[in-house]
């Protein structure tokens, strides 16, 4: 059964708002075993949106169309499904009553332009309201079908789940489709290129081709399909994602876990400790983690990051218990003066190691760990923007100090300082998620 | 001449990743004059991709693909587009030097999957990458044309402005397509709220809604009409968004800039100093412009926000002339050792006041700003989450302190908490952009 979401509403082509219906209902629809290849969205404009609803019914087996069934003159999802279905729109009086029953309930007059939202194209059922004014609608066409519900979310997922959900399932079980379970997971890698990624993991993703459907993988004697893809978006390193289809929920977490383990031990074998979390987690909370593990605190010197640093590691829940805190100097007199840097250049090894190190001393924390360099757009002390030096002190080491090159503007530079200095200190505390 | 914009990849079907890219595009297509009456979303599938590219086609002057130009095995939007064009892929050897030369500057092996990169579709042209390793194209397609450009949103958005944009430009000159000119500025507000700007504003937007087209507007005399909308959408204060449609590019200048000196001066006289700024300025280029103006240099310290009032500060060009740095006194004893805070409670005016004291001291600066409160989820000194007392210390000045309550979670709570700080820092030291 593959379903195509259609979002309506001109502010969505003009990008005034950003359409996370269909990103919700993607989500759900994939998690329920129903396929969807195509989305669209197309504006209040009956013509557009007739033909947008005809291109969905000729290339998918059903739609599920999201707004436009508000109460004023734009909302005219209503009159361009009956012009698809080739019916005419009924006043439903059982509507009616509910949408009068809902403005009284708050103690407001029903304007009579929200009767429209009790007309429904004759041969359509109602999804009944239950939070705003407009039902959602349950209407065939041939033996392919059109779902609509409102574009408000917290009414759109209430009737994707009460009453497009169990519909889908019947729909289903009829055709003789066992919808099955896909799930996904993501792999979050620092350090490598998605195309070294690529050719590192490309022996494992030839088995799972040769193997499409239905291996039985790993030492769980599960049965489902695999397969993976790389996700280069934003800057937080490379991501992995692994998705699988599966009987059920359970056989899919293990098919996950499966996964996850092959990858982690194929990466950490040829590549080393780039694997810092999976789906939501980011740097931050693999940081956080390692120094739980270890019992240790942590504070900051930071120049180049300008405070970067500091402003994710507080966002992890509970970072009071390990973060001291961070000190942002900006200016070199305050490197010398608050962190006892040696008077010099600023922007080196050596200028590091020195934060790093009074950084652990002003803060009282195990752990010391510190940011110079350049963001640009001009050279300091005659190294490039993108210059990074970052700085390493722990209690029973010696300092190190770590230079490198990243690519951007100021703010990308900042940024990927950030989190090459964060995966720095968790690949030197050793990473505890590692198999 | 209207668009349609094809957004591909699989993760955008199954709701991993939200479509921002459309969004920001849809946005900037309005902005250029240029319709967008549909959007498609599809993955990773060389059949269905076709289907998407030959129906955007078909109903539209162009279309626009997000997406797939990557190095892996499943970035097929260059055969997709090959396929519709009915046309080969040929190695563009400009693009392999340039693709190596990426790799090499960042002293990096380029694997070879991403020669895939420089492959180009027979009679296409490419638009350079300056950013990512993918270059984009523009494909013509009988009398209509395909761009495409990578998925990654600062890749997209720069090929977006410096190739897509003049070429569809020139496109429409031919066509004798004079849409005249279209330009938006948002009026940038923190403090009210929407439904309070549209109150304050709705005599001045039933003045222009009288005079719908070709007034002679303010003193300059020049003809074009105004519409005015507001945004909530972020954080980052309401927006007050005027878009004027005039006959050429100066035209559109003065019509903005007389409607952004009424609006500047209505809100004035009747809310005070409310606007921080005009389109992408930020509240911390606001603080920037202040210092600057009454050459001052800034020194802070901060406890709920974390470092994120100093990371969008040093993100300022020329920061480090005015700003000194922060100390982000995370845990308690680093506000009572490095800044001096008494010891007692550290949710406190009076706390915040001795660390904006502390800054100014140990930082050596002209102002000092401070921050402390409780980010949640638990309450702190019995209060409730969302609680920000901000301290601002200044010579020849008493130090001040002033309490407020924000709405959210814990990174908006810091996010809301950063913002108000820097708006009252603003506000003390006389926006300068007032009129």
């Amino acid at each position: 059964m593959r379903i195509e979401i259609v979002a309506v509403g001109t502010e969505l082509l003009l990008g005034q708002i950003a359409d996370t219906n269909s990103q919700w209902m993607g989500e759900h629809l994939a998690a329920a075993g129903v396929a969807s290849h195509f989305h669209q969205a197309v504006g209040d404009n009956q013509e557009r949106m007739v033909l947008a609803f005809r291109t969905a019914l000729a290339r998918s087996d059903g739609v599920i169309v999201c707004g436009g069934l508000g109460p004023t003159h734009d909302d005219i999802t209503r009159e361009g499904i009956a012009e698809v279905m080739n019916v005419r729109l009924r006043r439903d009086e059982g509507g009616v009553e509910r949408i009068r029953a809902m403005f009284s309930s708050r103690g407001r007059e029903m304007p009579d332009t929200n009767l429209r939202q009790a007309d429904v194209p004759e041969g359509a059922s109602i999804i009944p309201q239950t939070k705003g004014t407009a039902p959602g609608l349950i209407c065939p066409v041939g033996h392919k079908v059109v779902y609509a519900v409102p574009g408000v979310p917290y009414e759109m997922s209430d009737m994707f789940e009460r009453g497009i959900l169990p519909d889908l399932q019947r729909r289903m079980t009829e055709r003789g489709e066992s919808a099955g379970v896909i799930a996904s997971r993501v792999i979050r890698t620092w350090g490598m290129s998605e195309s070294g990624l690529a050719e590192t993991l490309a022996g494992h993703i030839d088995d799972l081709e040769a193997a499409p459907s239905g291996p039985s993988m790993a030492g769980a004697g599960t049965s489902g399909s695999a397969t993976i893809a790389f996700l280069a978006s934003g800057i937080e390193g490379i991501k992995v994602r692994v998705t699988v289809r599966a009987a059920d929920q359970d056989a899919a977490s293990s098919l996950l876990d499966d996964q996850e383990a092959a990858i982690r031990r194929i990466l950490y074998a040829q590549a080393g400790d780039v694997v810092f979390g999976v789906d939501d987690e980011a740097i931050e909370d693999a940081v956080a983690r390692a120094l739980a593990i270890n019992g240790l605190t942590l504070g900051l010197a930071e120049s180049l990051t300008g405070g970067l640093a500091s402003s994710r590691l507080v966002n992890v829940p509970g970072a009071s218990r390990w973060f001291r805190g961070s000190v942002v100097s900006y200016a070199s007199q305050v490197k010398f003066s608050v962190l006892g840097v040696p008077e010099g250049p600023v922007v080196s090894e050596e200028a590091a190691g020195a934060m790093a190190d009074g950084a652990r001393r002003v803060l009282g924390s195990d752990v010391g760990l510190s940011t110079t360099g350049v963001a640009g757009p001009d050279t300091q002390d005659d190294q490039p923007p993108g210059t990074v030096h970052v700085g390493l002190a722990r209690e029973g080491h010696p300092t190190e100090s770590f230079s490198f090159n990243v690519p951007g503007d100021r703010d990308r530079v900042r940024q990927y300082a950030t989190i090459a200095a964060l995966d720095l200190l968790r690949r030197r505390l050793g990473s505890p998620t590692r198999d």
